[in-house]
């Protein structure tokens, strides 16, 4: 049988990057088990918490799954629910921010290089 | 801004593969949008409803999002219910199964041949 798992079971980990406040993240799909095209993670901010306002040579997938949030750019501010979904191209501006009371939870995938 | 939809917002397809039973479909993020690397796709499977028993050369990534349903291979079968992660291998067999009352709806990611 294929790689099946609830979300939940896989481990909580704080990321490591400058800018990043009150963020744990689930690797649901990643290299160690065999994926060789993009990555599945699973974000979770808590109130009071943001992603850093940067830029990057590669794309996101966004899914919104629980609670409600905004996403910036430099310019322009949108508030997120769930179901909405972002493709933030390569080298786009973006930010995510909760400033609300409950847990932001979003699925965010990556490629990876070849 | 970047894309910024709800997933409401996406037309629903039917999908036209032979083997396809109550499924439709909505392109969250594809090569419409500028995606190079991988789409995302949610996929309605409605009660009675399954996708085909099937294998192919690519990989599946797939986040349950609500409803319940099994999964199959050629052998075993598993409930599924939501936040379930599935990684389907390239050539692995499989096959998801709505036999409850209620929509079942999950998103689906694919890698795009380069």
């Amino acid at each position: 049988m294929m790689k099946h798992v609830n979300y939940s079971e896989i481990d909580l980990e704080h990321p490591q990057e400058p800018g990043v406040k009150n963020i744990k993240v689930r690797w649901l799909i990643s290299k160690k088990d065999g994926a060789q095209n993009f990555a599945m993670r699973l974000f979770e901010i808590k109130p009071g918490g943001n992603s850093p306002l940067h830029q990057h040579d590669w794309e996101h997938e966004v899914f919104i799954l629980e609670g409600g949030g905004f996403v910036k750019d430099q310019t322009t501010e949108q508030p997120l629910q769930p179901g909405d979904v972002l493709f933030i191209k390569p080298m786009e501006w973006h930010q995510i921010i909760n400033r609300g009371s409950t847990t932001l939870k979003f699925l965010c995938l990556i490629p990876y290089q070849k």
